[in-house]
């Protein structure tokens, strides 16, 4: 059954978890549908409606109990415990994912990042120190990755992506700016940057 | 009218385009509601939908004219010209989105690049060089800027945005892993890599 929830829906539980550890920081215990689609925007009704698909999770006249959403919705997306990724590429970009402290906290810890520059192979960035991309299969297997972010330039990245996938990657954070083919069962996220501009260009006159 | 348009129907325009510029330089004429809801994790019904908002745009039988339906959300979004934007914050982050050549044919351009930090002020970014922070105001106003690229720690964040909004920005793009609040009238776009990966360990064993 919970296969079958539209991936819209599995899309905005971490936009949910997010606005609810956000109202715990702020000391509230319950969070209304209404509240929590303020800080959404979303409308009530569809946030009861998006959480109604993992049970009974509210109380009427109550709303939700925020701690107990949390940890619901970490079992839910499998964020409670984290998981080892790798980083492709230590440009600017993949430096600053490497070195960035916010993952640890809601899942996610770096635990390699490759180049295939020998300029950069070897520099340590934060705690790590650059790999040679040959030896990526060798670190995934033996350390079951299964998560890869990718920030390299988008003429690598297809074939990039289709070594990730022989490898045994099954899950893709991808930053370059194309669109990537991936078999059956490889998930692929696109951050894109001029996507989010183009929404705010809508509003300006 | 226009206006009353939901924002999540705003918030997808942007990715019809990007895919109607795939198909495209794929050498396509027309897309169907059915090609484009493919290439979109999206149904043709909900496609019909989104863009029956805005008149009558595709034609029965050979659905949509692409090059057509490209000039006309560009219109609709308003990157038929070139927004000129900042970036505050010249670390890793800000920097690899200055250097970045994906903005200019999507409607963007990041015209200076502001940092607090005097080892950071001064150094060459691509082609521009990185400006004091006490430049802010002086520039945004005599340049006319609307847009500001926020990629900076989440602590400073807040009273960057205070300081944006006193300078006349309306639109923000932020990548600190943080709320933020602006008066009505300012959209902020929030990039936040976490929420990707949140929704691709859903569908890790």
């Amino acid at each position: 059954m919970v296969n079958q929830i539209p991936h819209i829906i599995i899309g905005r539980l971490p936009l949910y978890l997010r606005a609810l550890n956000r109202l715990q920081k702020d000391g509230y215990e319950y969070a209304s549908s209404r509240e929590l689609g303020k800080l959404l925007d979303l409308s009530a009704a569809q946030i009861r409606k998006d959480l109604s698909h993992f049970g009974e999770l509210g109380k009427r006249g109550k709303g939700y109990e925020i701690e107990f959403l949390i940890c619901k919705l970490n079992q839910i997306l499998n964020t409670d415990n984290i998981w080892k990724m790798i980083v492709i590429g230590a440009g600017d970009l993949g430096s600053g994912l490497t070195r960035y402290k916010g993952f640890a906290n809601r899942g996610f810890q770096v635990s390699a990042i490759f180049d295939i520059d020998p300029q950069k192979i070897g520099k340590k960035i934060g705690d790590l120190v650059v790999k040679d991309i040959r030896e990526l299969e060798k670190f995934v297997k033996t350390n079951k990755i299964q998560i890869a972010v990718l920030a390299i330039p988008a003429k690598y990245a297809q074939d990039v992506i289709d070594d990730l996938v022989d490898t045994g990657i099954t899950a893709i954070l991808n930053y370059a700016p194309i669109y990537l083919k991936a078999p059956h069962g490889v998930q692929i996220e696109h951050i894109d940057p001029a996507v989010h501009l183009q929404k705010l260009s809508y509003f300006l006159k």
